[in-house]
């Protein structure tokens, strides 16, 4: 068997993209550009929270917004809304943002005229997660209806995170999301990543998740919690 | 270029799968089984609907229960807590069910003996609508908190369904839901399907999202509205 040539085509995209991806994330340290990938399931508030960091922080960063979906432009068109220039990359099927779909939506903004850049990858707790998309820092957003147990489930984008968001505190009171339980299964898998407590609905929490990210912004790495 | 051999592994895969599917469809027809994959986003309550729905339907029928997910067996173990036969699927990474995968599940429960079985796939709202599981019927599930744009940005499991349910209605004041948008956005996707507004919390809306089943289960069919 040993004259067989193995073709791994999988492994070879993987590589490929692995490169990519260090290359673009190279790249914007050089220019001291902070890239944030957004990652939750389905509604849990990315574009919520983009729109609410984005209020905070730009009087004193210049900032873009490079918007993932499958199809539809209907979060790009809510960012435009507000003032901020928005990229929308419209996937057509494909369950996350590629490093190569990430450096085309970089290629249309004014970078040096940046300090921070949002993505808002595609909702899927998964396959994001399995795909570096070159971005300086990786955040994981969980919301409260959606339950403690997620850790659990979807261990991977908790592991890599390089802090986590709780959305919609403001509906604790409803929902049966023990906070103790979720930190723990949490901490298993990633015992340093700040944690932010936040409701894209009244504002609470937000001061503290944009005090870090600006800590972060310029450095192109996580600050210390 | 005519002289190439082209070998397209993806599609060759893609059709293995289909296949296998379509004979697992037609081994249940022919039983007279009933196999109900769930879909739906992390947390909108796939296991919660089940546990609600065997509570209903298991004096009628004689019901199992298939759980997927990536990591972890708490969903079978909440399952099989409340008595009903449990099967934990573990993907190890993978995003959705394969009809590969829902074999095995099926071959470990006594089908001589069953009505009705209840798939929960990975919490997911892309990949599993792209994978026929080989289920009779396909459901999918959002919940209120994620709010009434999902059709539009996760087009293909709306319009693939065989019928929706919308869960958390009894939080339905506490978020920004608008339920004539939902409808419009899902009947352009999908005309037919019926829609059950449900709460897995209180109960509500259960009996009719389970008359329904009740009158799918055994014809392997869903019935009309």
């Amino acid at each position: 068997m040993s004259g067989i040539k193995l073709i791994d085509i999988k492994e070879e995209v993987l590589a490929e993209e692995r490169g990519l991806a260090e290359s673009i994330r190279a790249r914007l340290r050089a220019r001291g550009l902070t890239l944030v990938n957004l990652m939750s399931s389905p509604g849990s508030g990315k574009t919520s929270l983009i729109l609410r960091s984005v209020a905070r922080l730009r009087d004193a960063y210049r900032i873009a917004v490079i918007e993932g979906d499958i199809d539809s432009a209907v979060d790009a068109e809510r960012v435009a809304r507000d003032g901020t220039p928005a990229v929308q990359i419209r996937t057509g099927g494909s369950c996350h943002l590629s490093p190569a779909m990430v450096e085309k939506g970089l290629a249309s903004l004014p970078l040096d005229a940046l300090d921070l850049v949002f993505l808002e990858n595609i909702g899927n707790l998964i396959c994001p997660a399995e795909c570096d998309t070159g971005a300086t820092l990786d955040i994981a957003i969980v919301s409260i209806p959606e339950g403690d147990d997620k850790p659990l489930k979807y261990p991977l984008v908790f592991r890599m995170a390089d802090a986590v968001v709780v959305n919609k505190i403001d509906v604790a009171d409803r929902f049966d999301f023990d906070p103790a339980a979720f930190r723990r299964s949490l901490r298993r898998l990633n015992p340093g990543a700040p944690v932010f407590d936040v409701s894209c609905a009244t504002g609470a929490g937000i001061g503290a998740w944009c005090d870090w990210l600006g800590r972060a912004t310029g450095h192109g790495a996580a600050p210390a919690p």
